[in-house]
């Protein structure tokens, strides 16, 4: 398993876990997505990067205007997203990921992902972005980095007789162990420092 | 003033304004966003570019979920943006842009944009980003491209006994004509080529 600071993956996460129980700063509650609100703004706080998280596009239907008060939505539908979750700017390059969380103990099902979220994955690659996708086994409170050429080997393979998911193992094993840290709990930058910089 | 391809506004103005008719290809009664997403779907469609608008962030409040049927929001707010409107990568540059058209003949009234939008371009923009503001003077059906450089020369000169709006002739000099292309109606890479590359 690629850990960007050569450490081997088990020892890395139990000290990691050990010292946050023993600081409280535990994770355990904590959404995937609430971490990674905290580490983009912790980011832009810090000058580092400016990554947000976009909002999720809704189809507006009715829109009532009463007086002396802000306009209220009285019918909406959630749309599907046709991008990613997750962009923005770090030391120049585009950064563009989704991140997504697994109750599953063995393996990350691909039908977590959308057809168009990769197709808009492998735009963006081909345009020279940084592009991944954050993976959190919440059973194991682990989250890795995937390169978007990792995650578009097996997707494109699925087609061709090719598993419906891909195994926890394989994460482990060809992804990236993204580090906790107190304030940037999901702290992805540290594996892009790693793998571009 | 700055056009990419280094002839006169009026001419080139005059020029394509004459042709659009002929041909028919007027853009009157588009709205800037509409051409704007025209141009991002040809340039999507073209693999020239991938730059999307940002769904209208919404605080949704109540939701209602009927049997056998999509979710429906029926109650929801629109929420003050945070960022720009737009934002992709093109040729490997982060590419990030606020759009805006006034009916005002004389003026752009600073008004039209957000202290946060500030912040939020200053901040890319230290972080090498190509910033810039799309700004079309309906009444000239003319659309121009102003760095960032330049929209926060004016706006921190307000605070500072400055005008709280600038001129139109100053945006025809410190500004960039937006080619108008039949398919990219306000084909703003033309002016990004000229500038980054």
């Amino acid at each position: 398993m690629h850990y960007p600071n050569g450490r081997k993956n088990n020892h890395t996460y139990k000290t990691l876990s050990i010292a946050n129980r023993a600081q409280g700063f535990s994770n355990r509650g904590m959404t995937l997505e609430e971490d990674i609100n905290a580490a983009n703004t912790y980011y832009r706080d810090m000058d580092k990067a400016v990554i947000h998280k976009k909002p999720t596009p809704i189809q507006v239907v009715n829109v009532h205007y009463p007086k002396r008060s802000a306009a209220v939505i009285t019918e909406g539908y959630f749309k599907q997203p046709s991008t990613t979750d997750y962009n923005g700017i770090y030391r120049g390059r585009h950064i563009d990921f989704e991140a997504k969380e697994t109750k599953n103990k063995t393996r990350f099902p691909l039908a977590n992902i959308h057809e168009h979220q990769i197709r808009h994955m492998k735009s963006i690659a081909k345009q020279g972005a940084v592009c991944f996708l954050i993976i959190r086994f919440s059973a194991y409170e682990e989250t890795y980095y995937m390169p978007a050429e990792v995650l578009f080997r097996y997707w494109d393979a699925q087609f061709n007789g090719g598993k419906k998911s891909i195994r926890y193992e394989t994460i482990v094993k060809e992804g990236y162990l993204v580090p906790f840290h107190y304030q940037a709990r999901v702290n992805y930058l540290a594996v892009i420092d790693k793998l571009y910089f």
